[in-house]
């Protein structure tokens, strides 16, 4: 679901011309362990790859958490162990280093679904190839959503044991493997005892992420919209009014269609407009934006040509037609209902004269605060039974709510110090209009700082030809080994004032 | 298109004792002939079968037409020639015996799409399997719909030649390879100077059909509802407010979705019952039935068992629960505006998070008379410009009106004969709620008498495991042979008495 973050580069343009991270002790014996251990981690990243774990279809998912936890090992976790979770299992890892500070850490091991006849280079052989403009880029499935990053904030742990280095902070990691499904599960897994009572310790929790766009710039972020993913189904498995079967389409005289119900169940849950939710109750608890998150939506329009993104994103218009501020704010500050997929009868190509035995709607909703997973859940089931649609069954696949943390939270300022002492730009981005699972951290009854950090490039998440930068062509851009050093100045920045929430 | 003819068996049922087709003379050496000919014509029928035209996936377009041809010339067709039709050709054929009377018939050549791993059969193959209860059947893909039956009435004709006896009536044989997409160029092969001319001189046209049930009951049918195939598409193809791929879902909150476009413009095509026609002045041309149709209704109604009815159709009620009188009623006079499928985005397992790029509805219009083709796409396409649809495409794929047979022409009256004849019971159905586009015959200019007919059996029409009887272990029912030997009679009822319209 990490995606898009920074699509809109809502930004706080911050150009300082700081030492590097002046703070690392001998960064440059790490630099160096990082360097000679280069061509290893480019190895063991094209290896995870090629081990996809795709919730969705089932695949690879003992062996993914079992990888996970060997991954954890590796890297000097101490203790690392599978968690059962009712679906795909999760990791929990601690390396403790006698440090008064704790960080959290969060990672997810499994990636979106794929079609290699789609893809220019095969997506599960994480090929290094030359991208024009950029430099030496891996192609594969995953790569940078998300086990690039991962892997990079795990070669930083790594040039810590090859130099006999103690860590400046304890971690706790959180791993799991259905976040590309919404994590349905994750909760189970962090409300653990022993995960929940070690991940009150920490000062925060992050997933690692390449932030950087080709000018440089990288990014923070301080939220994300929450998601849930659901389904609505008609057919002959939800009432005897409709066929088990596609039959033949004349009997749509006399038998009802489980598409048009399905249509007329759709119709009351988004208004005439085609995009404004319609659900009884459901902007309740939608929080406006504040003047200091326009603010920096204002930064990141001005930072940003319209006309690029609307090219990026093949359009012409925003919805109503309104200008790039107003369909920004639009963007951060507006819950959504959206139609992923229809599928009913026949599909293929021309028409095929059946009356479909069943009809499905994969629908999500993106949830801003203070609106909740439960929230949402109980409003669009109470909205359904109240217009008799008793035959539409509702299947809630996974979901959670939206996250959002304080800029001026210690955890947040020790990211901004540490892209500031490594002189990289960074824009700050009033909340994430795509999802993850932060509020697990962010939420009840943790209240963590929760975030996404990291530099490096890459695209392509959830699309073909997804790509990580490994060997960087620009100067301004940090290919696999200098994100993978800036994980290293983290470490330091939160020993140093982490502690504090 | 053409099935489901007898699910309701709407029935006039007539059982006679008189003498097996008495009138056609010197009936045994004609029956030596076609029995003689059994295992060449099955083989006939086998290698038609290997020959699939599938006009939705532009399959053996040309070669299809070319051997629907080489089997008319086969069969004693003097002249047989494609006619271009703009999409897949027609096939023009004459046969002139001289005789004072000529019939029509229409033949399609082209088949229904089929998936071989739904089939317990290969589908291509056409293999002879035993069918217990019933006897020896041939399953393959078209064998039921239409090319056993044609491949029996084009068998009588060899009968003549093989026993150097002339037809007693000139023959006009019209061919389609479109009528599985709902025959949008067959308009423009009737309407070809040479075949109009040809179709005037007829007594009437009729498609060669396997109507027996089970227990030997056949059907003359006196009509059928007319079909219209469309579809409706949103997207980045039909507007600059749509993205022109699949993006990340998160951009809804800024970008119209054209899968909730196309849910707005359906949901106005049907009333909130999910059933009843909503377009704008969809009933002015609606005929009620007579009361001679309800009495044939209510006949067929009596003839069946409701429960076997609705189980063989996986349901457990009609349409408002109404009882099997008022839902047969229903079946066959109302007019129906029909999903058939529902494709946009992800349609995999599980969820993905787009935001589709494209929204397709393929729907279909049954029509009752007096409805017409013109009238429907007409009324569909005012409908959704009064509504602002305007990125709405329509794309009308095919399609015809209905047509309507009096049971008093001499044409259905030859064809009761034979059956009478024959000792063959029969039901008496006022109109198919399928559809075939005997409109074409039956309407303006031609109003000729257009109808269905044969005995046989077979099933699976549009299904897998199509099937069709070869050797039927069931004497009440008609195998091949005795399929074939009823149209040698009906060619000497027509020519006895078909002359007059």
């Amino acid at each position: 679901m990490i995606k898009n973050r920074l699509k809109l580069g809502c930004a706080l343009l911050v150009l300082l011309a700081g030492p590097a991270a002046a703070e690392t002790p001998k960064r440059d014996e790490l630099k160096a362990a990082v360097a000679a251990s280069h061509d290893k981690t480019v190895k063991a990243l094209q290896d995870w790859i090629k081990l996809p774990t795709i919730a969705a279809e089932g695949l690879n998912v003992d062996k993914g958490a079992d990888y996970m936890r060997q991954l954890a090992l590796d890297a000097g976790f101490q203790k690392a162990k599978v968690v059962a979770s009712g679906g795909v299992p999760g990791v929990f890892a601690t390396l403790d280093a006698g440090a008064p500070v704790t960080l959290g850490v969060y990672f997810m091991y499994d990636v979106k679904q794929f079609d290699p006849a789609e893809w220019t280079s095969p997506p599960l052989e994480a090929k290094l190839v030359d991208r024009p403009g950029e430099g030496l880029v891996m192609m594969g499935r995953g790569v940078v959503n998300q086990k690039g990053p991962e892997m990079a904030f795990l070669a930083a742990l790594k040039a810590f044991k090859a130099t006999g280095r103690k860590l400046p902070v304890n971690l706790v990691l959180v791993a799991e493997g259905e976040e590309e499904i919404a994590s349905p599960n994750f909760p189970t897994v962090v409300a653990d005892p022993e995960v929940t009572a070690a991940l009150k310790k920490t000062a925060g929790v992050f997933i690692p992420t390449a932030s950087q766009t080709n000018a440089g710039t990288a990014g923070i972020t301080l939220g994300a919209k929450g998601s849930v993913e659901f389904q609505l189904i008609v057919g002959g498995e939800t009432s005897d009014k409709y066929p088990k079967a596609d039959i033949h389409s004349s009997n749509h005289a006399r038998i009802e269609s489980p598409a048009w119900r399905l249509v007329k169940a759709l119709d009351t849950l988004v208004a005439d407009d085609g995009h404004t939710p319609a659900i009884d109750g459901w902007f309740e608890n939608v929080k406006p934006l504040t003047a200091r998150q326009k603010e920096l939506i204002t930064i990141g329009v001005k930072s940003r040509a319209e006309a690029d993104v609307k090219k990026e994103l093949g359009i012409g218009r925003w919805i109503d037609n309104e200008d790039f501020q107003t369909s920004s704010e639009r963007f951060l500050s507006q819950p959504t209902v959206n139609i992923q997929g229809l599928v009913s009868g026949y599909t293929g190509p021309g028409g095929k004269t059946v009356l479909p035995g069943r009809a499905e709607a994969k629908l999500e909703f993106r949830l801003v605060p203070d609106m909740t997973r439960a929230e949402a859940e109980t409003k669009l089931k109470a909205h359904l039974a109240k217009r008799g649609f008793d035959d539409v069954k509702v299947n809630v696949s996974g979901g959670y709510g939206p996250n959002q943390t304080d800029e001026n939270t210690a955890f947040i300022q020790a990211q901004k110090r540490t892209l500031d002492k490594a002189g990289i730009p960074y824009t700050l981005t009033p909340r994430n209009a795509g999802s993850w699972p932060g509020v697990v951290f962010n939420g009840k009854p943790l209240n963590l700082p929760a975030g996404q950090f990291g530099v490096g490039r890459g695209g392509g998440a959830h699309a073909p030809d997804e790509w990580f930068l490994i060997k960087s062509s620009n100067p301004k851009v940090a290919g696999l080994d200098d994100a993978t050093m800036l994980y290293v100045d983290l470490l330091y920045e939160i020993a140093a004032t982490g502690g504090k929430k």
